[in-house]
């Protein structure tokens, strides 16, 4: 079994995006945001069967983790109101592809954050996707101000009623920020593999699991920069008068493998234990052409663990062991008979 | 002969600490700087032979290229006139460091940042350091901020007219931040890699190098998150609508060896042409610690240059040809029969 552990809606109804615009101009000028359009069965179906299915049958893959598009969520904008309408609405989409894909998606929520706002805030539209709509993660947005690093470090108290939701949910959390309003950083060529090494550096600095012994964060994109410099993770860990504490960390963060070239992934199965990787290709996301030095596709990254050293028991793990594991709300999906 | 084009003075006096707190208490209180104080050669002495001067012959290396601590260049603290002395006191400490060495340092030097100030108010230090003090190179701050990334991405029009002086200089810049004023950032566990990211991802938007071909930036810290990515930006050029461009810019930026275990320093070489890669060890720097796994220091990184796959000819590169290349104003003090 296969399981994707992110995947995104970035092919989402025009209705939905054009709703969002509208919902923006409403904000900005005062008034109340229009009604959410009616999108058919036909509209979803048609937008995941030439996207998302086919690659993923194409693939080989069984099951997909799916989010909102991340780039869209855009928690800078508009107010606490603004951002809760809006990861309603594309929570309940992703929801109505989980029930017209049963086998092939699993939900993983949008919070609905805003910066300054506290994450309570967020609790109630998670608990709605966790409880009533059977998803099975979140993401959350280190860095709600869309590229200006308002936020104070994931380790400061002012995040943990998210953790202690979290806990009571049995649900993890992917660390994934959303578009940048900062000019200085591209989006998934800068935003996103920076916030996922600031986010680890910030738990190497702090010591939230000794609180939280049994939260779970997975970080994406092959961790950012984490570990391709995992040496100087672990020595500033010596420095910082912990010892050990980056290897510590690996009892409750994970890696995704949306690396997008076979060295990176060996890389990335060599420095960090398999109990820590997540197989996940980002699609359809950040990098969707056709690498000319293969002939496939950049986020094909079944490939390249297909292509990797790995004996049949790590490659369970990677493949599908890790996320049931990370995720164990989803044994109640695969158990009930779904595959 | 070994080069080593990233060395930061760290271990200065406290003399010359204490007068940055003093000039920065006079600035909050509208008064004038003190005077600097006198530092004696013997001083001077003592702090590189104990530190750089000491690792540097136990390693092997030969000659470094030494800037003042970076982390200390804090170009979001003061204002123009506050940035301008202390890049011009720790420079002229950096040369006389070179005079007291002259085989074993080639001076880098700082720039007189401050956030929203037009780089032209750095060119004259600039001109100085290379003109009359014999530096090679200088350090370019991307942020100075100080985390808050304020400034307009590396190719906007506003940074110019120092390109322009580098290349009329001929001396490359090193993209280097300094500490973070951002409590969300660790310096040099996420500020240092995400802007070497960054930089490299602004590079990749723009077309900087069609306007300015013989310019010449390079990126530290094993290039951030870059070559672990290489896919990513490859794939995100064909995105872009310039496919080739991220190939296409290692005609003009270069990358450091400061990856600081085996396995990421392996995936440097593989990944990017020998050509590009550049001996370094930021010594004595951010990761100062003994790898229990090897027992040897982290920053050790010929080490890990000695242990990999390379033959005699990229060897040669790798440790002293691309300096010599990317920095051509040091055959002036190679070629004087110092070495």
């Amino acid at each position: 079994m296969i399981i994707d552990c992110h995947g995104h809606f970035t092919t989402v109804p025009q209705s939905h995006t054009r709703w969002r615009e509208r919902q923006l101009e409403a904000f900005a000028r005062g008034t109340a945001a229009p009604v959410y359009p009616t999108v058919s069965d036909d509209e979803l179906r048609e937008a995941i069967e030439a996207h998302q299915l086919r690659l993923l049958r194409e693939r080989g893959t069984d099951l997909v983790l799916f989010s909102p598009r991340a780039s869209a969520m855009g928690h800078h904008l508009g107010d606490r109101a603004v951002s809760s309408a809006w990861a309603a609405a594309c929570n309940d989409l992703v929801k109505r592809v989980c029930d017209l894909y049963p086998r092939a998606f699993a939900g993983v929520c949008q919070l609905p954050q805003s910066p300054g706002l506290p994450i309570d805030a967020s609790l109630p539209e998670l608990r709605r996707c966790v409880l009533e709509l059977g998803f099975v993660g979140c993401l959350l947005n280190p860095d709600p101000s869309g590229g200006y690093w308002t936020s104070p470090p994931l380790t400061d108290p002012s995040w943990f009623p998210l953790y202690e939701e979290l806990v009571a949910l049995d649900v993890p959390a992917m660390v994934h920020v959303s578009a940048t309003a900062n000019p200085a950083f591209h989006g998934t060529g800068a935003h996103y593999l920076n916030a996922d090494t600031t986010a680890f550096m910030q738990l190497l600095q702090g010591d939230l699991f000794s609180r939280f012994p049994t939260l779970r964060l997975v970080i994406p994109h092959g961790g950012g920069a984490v570990p391709y410099h995992w040496g100087r993770y672990r020595g500033l860990a010596d420095m910082l008068g912990t010892p050990g504490a980056a290897e510590r960390l690996l009892d409750n963060v994970f890696f995704d493998t949306c690396v997008y070239h076979q060295r990176g992934i060996d890389l990335l199965l060599d420095v960090l234990p398999t109990a820590n990787l997540l197989f996940a290709s980002e699609m359809v996301g950040a990098v969707r052409g056709i690498d000319t030095r293969t002939g496939h596709c950049f986020d094909d990254t079944k490939r390249y663990l297909d292509a990797a050293d790995l004996d049949d028991d790590r490659r369970t793990q990677v493949f599908s062991g890790n996320a049931r594991r990370v995720f164990p709300r989803l044994e109640a999906r695969i158990g009930a008979g779904q595959h």
